[in-house]
């Protein structure tokens, strides 16, 4: 039988400038694989699960064990493949062919539901991959603070030139993911009000530095917010509440945020979604005792939430849906127009990934954080213009602890990778680095993923569903080099609903790693512009156009 | 707008060894394509459509043209990315790196199935490529001769003692793939009555020598059968009829045939089969107009095809189903036991796929028989003792006439593939053949291919719609140098259903290419040994010690 929870397990990849492979290309899946399930990386390390649920980065221990030692003598024109985490075989390559090959959780689509992924997962035959966690290139929470930060940042390009002084966001939701908002919406210049409704999240947030203050009425929040920004300064402040009371407060009061979103848990009716009028207690009973009476309530809440967000709208406020389905839960309630308003997607993500702009991140094999802050200043110097990436990196670094191996998010699209790839490969091969560092990113990007309900929602030819695009981008950077290229099913949005593509490609300091870097680092972003300008994108097609991309079909 | 349909289109490949591409690698895809379009092998070329219903080469005549274009100008270094069928990027790889990726027919799953292809093709931004369609290495009918003889020379074995003399095999069909089964019959020892609905299949087989025979009615059929019988001949007999009606009146009557299949094309309700009563005028119109209609009558006529499948099973008769997925539709009509009759993998095939045995493939580029006849003696002076391969090969040669460019296929396994293909490399490089020769193989092969209904239904571990190996397979391939790799979704079973990967190499007489080639040539097979290893095949296991392959998880 197959081992899947050993709580003797502690797993830290080795850090320094001796391997235990037979070379860089092989020690950093190695070093990679175990940073995954490093203690302060990964969810529940003991059972293998990196993040998101229960996404794993090997089937089972036996596997972990046989993937290790398999990598360990892995020569450098060979290549290992990974079934759904499990290591079933060793072929014959070439210098410049990946070193590992995977495919995770992929069912063929009319199987390609969680009765059955469970059914073969229980089986000891699959596991569930996410994105990140079965590919070996989860970073902790650096990811999330930097993806939402993009997002504000793009909200303020678009909507107030650039510039988020003076203004301020209203949102709800401090969980796991929306409590990343205040630390965001600061590092992008703005304010922020996060609305929530359990005493513990916010002091959650107030403890790691992630929220700045506490308010006790709308009123002392607004009077917060005020007060700093007549010192030129950006705050977040965390008010208790509910939601779906203070939202039509603040639309009958006149009171206009510059920014509205949210991020309770509306996808779940039954658990993540406070009803107005509830008290806490009120809510955990009652989630025992009559789940479907909650779910009533939480709706018919949620109805009231959105007509206060499409009333705030109306009155010239940016308003989107953070990728909570509360548009749909308004909309089965009745709120006919819920969809007025656009999910973050197509609304604010969507103009980078139209120019390979996406989460690209690298990892310091040394283990040293002095190669990150090496690197940070690499990238200030090659991007001396982009002041908001700088903003990025001195926040991140003030204010972003490391978990496991030191890493760098940062989103920069076709163009800019190859180069920052190119330089740290330098770096490497000058000493100026202690070690190789990996290079990444996930498989939420430009050219890598079809996700209909998130990342490829109303592409603007109708292609959401179109699942070519991220294999043909897999096999690219297959084609072009990479160190390891996987391809998932289900990550993010769960079974059935997306499939997509991870990259990772080491810059070991060689003149060989160089061409690789060049090609790869150009190709993959490459392709996720080329995928939207098939669908029609202005911002995609200029991009194309300016960066001399020979996209045959699509620009003639 | 984009052109499907442009009658005044007619497609040759080039022959000799004069090339218009810079080099082989990119005249080869050239070449294969068009000899795809050939008239002699694709069923509708004004269409683009090469087999399987509505199985394309490229999506539309301005993608073809742009291919056409692409191809010839495609470097060494580069890479050409087809989108189902559409040019959409060149992009800098490597020497080793394969010249064309193709993606054709992906859908996330959740929207993978008919009705969300068709409004994707219907809006220009989807092709159907079936299996070798899309992926350019369709030989017309000899492609799927030396499989179904196989299958019907193992049921031979398998119900009558290994002797097919004085049996008759019932079965519709003679389309691309189907149009195979009168001649394999026939070689195998057994007559064959195949109904078919178009009166233009019926005299196209006649003409190429596949079916040697038309009646006029059931009684003429039968009639013609026993004649033959009588001088200890078998023969083959074409139908014109409607397999819906048909079937049911040989149930009636008491008519009881030794062996039973299908190869409408019932995986495509609305192109691939004629509803019972309906006349083909109205059936053409009506898939235009209303193609929802067409789906309709056609499953209800699948179901009482397949419950006159099931009366004949019932009455003894050996039955199987080949591939068409006609079981899944009728079960969706409500027939609950469509599944007591096998698919002929499970039966007959898979020990085959066990030792990474598959529809290995070539094809000259000279455009010379001759080529094909040195590769022929030379197949069997490098496996000088399958006595059953030398016999396949000299009545092949006898009965097969060529479509397009001149063809061999071959079923052979994992340690023969490659060396085959270096011996051809030399051969090329000595001048003995006249021009390079392509390398490859269906997708329906040991280790390409995820399809629950067919390649691997029944799998022992249950693992039949685990759709990682196929895509490992790609990478692999991708990887090891093929020259053109694929991943396509929905070919033979229809949408939703499978997922598989194409590969062909070129032997163009270089050193480097053999080096390709002993990689691919094993690589490729040797995943299909591993998947089978894996799933707890003993053949499997066996055949992967013997070869010596490196199966870290599965072998230990
Ligand atoms: N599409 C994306 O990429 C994306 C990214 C981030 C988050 N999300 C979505 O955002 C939502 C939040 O994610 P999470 O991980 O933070 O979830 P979570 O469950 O950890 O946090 C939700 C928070 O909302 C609070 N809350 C619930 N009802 C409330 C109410 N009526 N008023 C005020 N606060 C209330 C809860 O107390 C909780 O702290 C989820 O629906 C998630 O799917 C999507
Ligand atoms: N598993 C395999 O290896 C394998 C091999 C060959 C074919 N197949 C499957 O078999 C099917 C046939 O393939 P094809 O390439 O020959 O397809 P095709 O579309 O070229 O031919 C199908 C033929 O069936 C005829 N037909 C349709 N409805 C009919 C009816 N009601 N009665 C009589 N004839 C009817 C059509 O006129 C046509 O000639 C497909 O579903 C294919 O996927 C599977």
């Amino acid at each position: 039988m197959t081992t899947r929870l050993d709580n003797s397990r502690v797993i830290r990849p080795a850090t320094g400038s001796a391997i235990s492979a037979k070379s860089w290309l092989t020690e950093a899946p190695l070093r990679m694989l175990m940073n995954n399930l490093h203690p302060d990386v990964a969810e529940a390390p003991h059972e293998l699960v990196v993040y998101g649920g229960i996404g794993r980065a090997a089937r089972d221990w036996e596997s972990y064990d046989r993937i290790v030692e398999t990598l360990k003598r892995l020569e450098g024109d060979e290549t290992l493949l990974i079934q759904s985490g499990k290591p079933v075989g060793v072929f014959r390559t070439h210098e410049n062919a990946p070193r590992v090959l995977l495919a995770n959780s992929n069912l063929v689509p009319a199987w390609a539901n969680w009765e059955h992924f469970h059914e073969l997962d229980r089986k000891g035959l699959m596991m569930y991959g996410q994105m990140t966690a079965g590919s070996w290139i989860y970073i902790g929470s650096q990811g999330i603070v930097q993806g939402t930060y993009e997002t504000f940042v793009e909200m303020g390009r678009q909507h107030y030139g650039g510039d988020l002084s003076g203004r301020w966001l209203l949102t709800a939701g401090l969980g796991g993911m929306g409590g990343a908002q205040p630390l965001a919406a600061v590092m992008a210049g703005a304010s922020c009000l996060a609305i929530e409704c359990q005493p513990s999240r916010i002091e959650m947030r107030l403890r790691t530095g992630y929220l700045d203050r506490q308010a006790a009425s709308l009123d002392e929040a607004i009077a917060m917010i005020e007060a700093s920004h007549a010192q030129g300064k950006p705050v977040s402040v965390g008010l208790l509440g509910n939601a779906a009371e203070l939202l039509p407060e603040v639309v009958r009061r006149g009171i206009r945020p510059d920014l509205l979103t949210d991020q309770t848990s509306a996808h779940d009716p039954v658990n993540g979604y406070l009803p107005a009028g509830w008290s806490l207690d009120q809510w955990f009973s009652k989630r025992e005792s009559d789940p479907s009476a909650v779910a009533t309530a939480a709706k018919a809440s949620m109805a009231v939430h959105v007509r206060a967000m499409l009333d705030l709208q109306a009155a010239g406020v940016p308003t989107t849906d953070y990728g909570n389905n509360i548009r749909q839960m308004a909309k089965d309630e009745g709120v006919e127009n819920a969809f007025d308003f656009p999910g973050f997607v197509p609304a604010y993500v969507r103009p980078l990934f139209c120019r390979g702009i996406g989460p690209f991140r690298w990892v310091a094999l040394s283990g040293d954080p002095e190669d990150i802050y090496r690197t940070d200043a690499k990238v200030k110097e090659l991007l001396p213009d982009n002041a908001h990436l700088h903003n990025w990196l001195d926040m991140a670094r003030a204010r972003i602890q490391f978990q496991g191996l030191p890493a760098r998010i940062c989103w920069v699209g076709l163009g800019d990778r190859h180069r920052l790839g190119l330089a740290f490969n330098e770096m490497v091969a000058s000493g100026e680095l202690k070690a190789p560092v990996v290079i990444g990113r996930d498989h939420l990007d430009s050219g890598s993923v079809a996700s209909p309900n998130r990342e490829t929602e109303a592409m603007r030819d109708g292609s959401d569903a179109v699942s070519d695009w991220p294999l043909l981008n897999a096999l690219l950077n297959t084609a072009s080099g990479a160190t390891w290229v996987s391809l998932h099913h289900g990550g993010g949005v769960g079974m059935g609903y997306s499939q997509h593509s991870g990259m990772v490609i080491v810059a070991d300091g060689t003149p060989e790693a160089a061409k690789r870097l060049e090609r790869v680092l150009w190709n993959d972003p490459g392709t996720g512009v080329m995928r939207h300008a098939d669908a029609g994108y202005d911002i995609a097609r200029a991009c194309a156009v300016e960066k001399g991309l020979d996209l045959p079909g699509i620009l003639g």
